[in-house]
């Protein structure tokens, strides 16, 4: 059987979705409490492999296994044995072809910038704080800029090596104020490494001042990361939902 | 030179205002700090004294000091030196009777409960997850009861000995339903020991029909705690703001 979870999670505490060395993962978590139930090893797949501190509130993830369960008793039994900070929202089974990085339409992030004098110590660990003030027209502007198909290459940490084709399109990207809150949304498809946190902690220096409207315009051309704004913090940054077309699941 | 702060904090990993053996305090780390600026000892006086992991947004807390500094440097000093759970949302010198208890026209506390089958992981800390569907319209009916001047000792956990006057004014209650969440907000001043939580937690009871609406209306009349519903867990609690009459600063 296929199962797929839809998975929320608060990363602060956690090394991102990957198993890794040093600290404990999402993966690593959900799996070892998936292995406990049913005393097998089990492999999870995820549709995106959010980075450390990084947040969802809709991650795709699937295993397979032999065993049939009740799968509402079984979703209650995977929160009771989980920590607080992962919630499984929902768990179905799907057909044997469904896997969470194929028949992907796009996935949707949304990247949270508080700009109150005093950040709110209940938006810690889920804003950026950025102390200067913020131009709104020029962000929105600037994010035309960024909007459909383009070689990212500019908004890629570096990687060894580059991906081949390191085109994408970004399908949306907007920007809100809410009080003395930012929220950018933002949906595409196979994001290149850091690519979200790139675009928006670009824009944010479009907004401070910090990068010419121009600059912004002519950055996607140099296909140099150095010349655009810094990396967004990882906090700030939760996986929405990820988007399938209709044969996907 | 008097000096009023308003304070935030997110009350998570504290044991209350008050400084307390065994565990971090609002009042110790907040006091601690301030006594690394100014090498002297310093006593604070706060609204209202919260219990542990009840949360504030404006708490207000008052210290005398014969130094005078510049309070904008100070606050940015206090908000660079005090963990992010504690955050000086303003920093102002009164008149040297201000005194944070005296004057107080009302207290408003907000009490979130969280009615989601799954509790998001990013409101766990925030909102009490109640599993059984809660009847809003019972609640509010019931809330009405509640309203007003009444002998609260119903509403006090046990101390001893009581207070000599139980009787207090709820000027405003309230509670409204903002997706699968239930805001509750209360207005009164010199709240018994746990009251608000009581009323919550009771309110909770009868929207979850644990308690009629007919022991609701009577509650009050019968003195006697053990007739309510349970004391509301802690973390849903956050003290919004503290109202001063005009002449109390």
């Amino acid at each position: 059987m296929n199962h797929k979870i839809i998975l929320a999670y608060d990363g602060t505490s956690f090394w991102g979705w990957q198993e890794a060395l040093g600290g404990p993962s999402i993966e690593g978590t959900l799996r070892q409490v998936l292995e406990q139930i049913y005393q097998e090893p089990i492999v999870l797949q995820a549709a995106s492999r959010t980075d450390r501190g990084v947040h969802a509130e809709g991650q795709v993830v699937n295993y397979h296994t032999q065993q049939s369960k009740d799968l509402n008793r079984l979703k209650i039994s995977l929160n009771q044995m989980l920590p607080e900070a992962i919630r499984v929202l929902a768990l179905t089974e799907e057909e044997s072809t469904f896997h969470p990085t194929l028949d992907v339409r796009g996935k949707e992030y949304h990247y949270l910038v508080s700009t109150a004098k005093v950040q709110s110590p209940f938006e810690r660990y889920f804003a950026w704080h950025y102390y200067l003030p913020l131009d709104l027209d020029k962000m929105t502007q600037a994010a035309e800029y960024f909007k459909g198909t383009h070689d990212f290459t500019a908004f890629c940490n570096r990687i060894e090596p580059l991906p081949k084709n390191p085109v994408r399109t970004v399908e949306r990207l907007e920007i809100f104020q809410e009080g003395d809150r930012l929220r950018f949304e933002i949906v595409g498809n196979h994001f290149l490494y850091k690519m979200v946190r790139n675009i928006v902690g670009t824009l944010v220096y479009v907004g401070a001042g910090k990068l010419s409207l121009q600059a912004a315009r002519d950055l996607v051309a140099t296909k140099d990361r150095t010349q655009g704004g810094i990396t967004a913090p990882a906090h700030g940054l939760v996986l929405k939902r990820v988007l399938y077309n209709s044969s996907g699941g």
